[in-house]
């Protein structure tokens, strides 16, 4: 039946979440099943011992104690925020658009890398923002050229952008860590512009090898970072619950645009459960040695099958991103792969806006996203597998 | 720390969610934990038996076996809407929420009755709408007077509003259950003015007595109605989770602005799991005579302790909506009440603009909402004998 009704006009983009398949799913960052946690003991002192409190409506701000031990967890790396500073959120997404709430009018703009997080388009999207697009090197956003492009608005009268959104570590998709020199050049930048930075850390944990640099919070001596965290990738994404640390005053107006009657206090409490009985560290243990073995069998496969595509070997998180020689349209690549039984994401959905086209090489096409995170090692081999299959019938 | 940023101006009145106190509360809409349900054994069925569902991302319209049963559930209530008309979202608010995003921009106004959910206000204030407040008898809402308003505004060159919000079965504050004349004509004049009905029914299977009207979404022979549904009042509030039920092409666009990464599924199999082993009907039996006896033991509390005040039994829901005599402010004697140990609301906080002052009367300042749903009939006895001294030392 066609609709009497007028709904506001759909912004551009605003794309479904894409479905699991049967195919061999190498494309959305999905967690590993053979490395989700045992949660049934928590749910059942949930369910049990806090039944009252799980099953009534929530405070708004999230369950005190898993405040307190988010915000001893996170001084481990150096983050200083007390408890009242913790806003919890479902998932670091509703974070994400929260923050658009709390900054943004339609027709603001924002700074995001080139390229970005790709979920999180839509969500600027949907808001009527407009994008300050950034290149990244190996050291992560490079800052000197965003200093320049906000000059450059500046001179032209350019409102100033409402944030910088960033995923410092094991950035999705590149997979680079930006520097401590890089670190500290953005925050001097963001605080002499008085700009917020939306520092988006999903993967730190998830680090394979090497040393982190200190999160962009831990450096920030001016108020100006505002820290999304989730339990996604530290436990698993069907929990649904995140967190925002940033200056209590911002979080209560944060904490007033939540509409949703409180993040699940049941989640909550189960998660709590689960960390406080002194489960996490071996969990992650278990998840970095497991994800560690994916990259390896994906890189191993690519060199093996794709001895011409190039890709950075990442030190954590759930990605490669790798590039193909010139003139490969990584679009229609994806959607051969899809017809062959593999899903990828071609690199164009990683690109805000029009900024990587400008110089006409249409670099972004040259790319896909490949996460290792799902499937086991000899699904990704075969899937590595029926990717070169999808290649090979374009050449 | 002073912030040195500039966050966008705050909306007016987007108030905290209320704090639950040590007092007895009379006032938000929690449940009865006597009368959570066990679900224990649900919450190791998604653990186990559908743990690599449960902890992985969903799927944005939610969990396909939860749809179908929500489909088969409201059906029978004469609703028919199949299983891919129903979206799953984080409780009722959040659906509330998302049809703001989907029908509404700063500035356009929606129709709402006057009092009306005190909780929805802000939500919609944070939209930047303006209310057409429209009364309510005790058939409920006044459609003749809204279609008054309605050609009032079209004349005046205003703008359409873009939906209409109600509550139609033991409406929020009232407790008024909509008539089924008045139900017809409220669709008649929607579908002639093509606009949307935004129905939430939270409370329509806790009836006590009589019998139920069909749902606006039953009647809707031109798909201009949006039914919210939710289990917090079917279950438990902690666990946030409810439904949009509409056309398959608008739910299309709400689920491209639902940015949360997908309602969390272990919940949704939780519920499911409780649902499908045939636990709900025992469970909404228990609660019914639950809160029945609370309705009765509140009831004669007041009728015995304060005779003076008016109200009109409600056949279902969780509140009684209490008018005291003129020339009391209700608002002082709120604040009177929380010293003395007792929560409700003033009647204030449920008018979401300046309709219902424009005679000068101050009507809503007589009024004052007690909820009877979370406290026990020993709580309630004690907690109006609190209400009735905050009176008294006013007089």
């Amino acid at each position: 039946m066609e609709s009497i009704l007028a709904p506001r006009a759909l912004r551009p983009a605003q794309h479904a979440h894409p479905d699991v398949s049967e195919a061999i799913s190498l494309d959305s960052g999905y967690g590993f099943p053979g490395v989700f946690p045992d949660l049934i003991e928590a749910a059942h002192r949930a369910l049990t011992t806090y039944r009252s409190e799980s099953l009534q409506y929530g405070k708004p701000f999230g369950l005190a104690p898993l405040r307190d031990w988010i915000s001893a967890y996170i001084t481990e790396d150096g983050v200083r925020l007390n408890p009242d500073e913790i806003l919890i959120v479902n998932g670091a997404k509703n974070g994400i658009d929260l923050l658009c709430r709390l900054f943004t009018q339609d027709g603001d703009a924002i700074v995001v890398t080139a390229p970005t997080y790709f979920t999180s388009i839509p969500i600027f999207q949907s808001f009527g923002l407009e994008f300050v697009e950034v290149r990244q090197d190996a050291e992560g956003m490079d800052v000197e050229a965003l200093a320049g492009q906000l000059a450059d608005r500046a001179r032209r009268g350019l409102p100033q952008p409402k944030f910088i959104y960033d995923v410092p570590d094991f950035h999705n998709p590149t997979g680079i860590t930006m520097s401590r020199q890089r670190r500290e050049a953005l925050l001097a930048l963001a605080s002499s512009r008085k700009i917020a930075i939306v520092e988006d850390s999903p993967y730190r944990r998830l680090r394979f090898e090497g040393n982190a640099e200190p999160p962009l919070k831990a450096l920030d001596g001016d108020g100006v970072v505002f820290t999304v965290g989730t339990f996604s990738k530290l436990l698993a994404p069907g929990l649904r619950v995140g967190w925002i640390g940033a200056p209590r005053p911002m979080l209560e107006r944060l904490a007033r645009l939540k509409s949703d009657g409180g993040t699940c206090p049941l989640t909550q409490r189960i998660i709590f459960e689960f960390c406080k009985a002194g489960n996490l560290d071996a969990h992650l243990e278990r998840a970095r040695s497991a994800y560690s073995a994916h990259r390896d069998a994906m890189m191993a496969a690519l060199r093996r099958a794709l001895p011409e595509v190039e890709f950075v070997p990442p030190s954590g998180g759930y990605y490669l991103w790798v590039k193909f020689p010139p003139n490969v349209d990584t679009g229609l690549l994806a959607e051969r792969a899809a017809a062959g039984g593999v899903s990828v994401i071609a690199g164009r959905a990683f690109f805000a806006g029009k900024a990587a086209y400008a110089d006409g090489r249409d670099e972004p096409s040259r790319y896909v996203r490949i996460a290792y995170s799902r499937a086991n090692p000899e699904e990704i081999e075969e899937g590595i597998g029926r990717l070169t299959a999808a290649y090979r019938s374009m050449r």
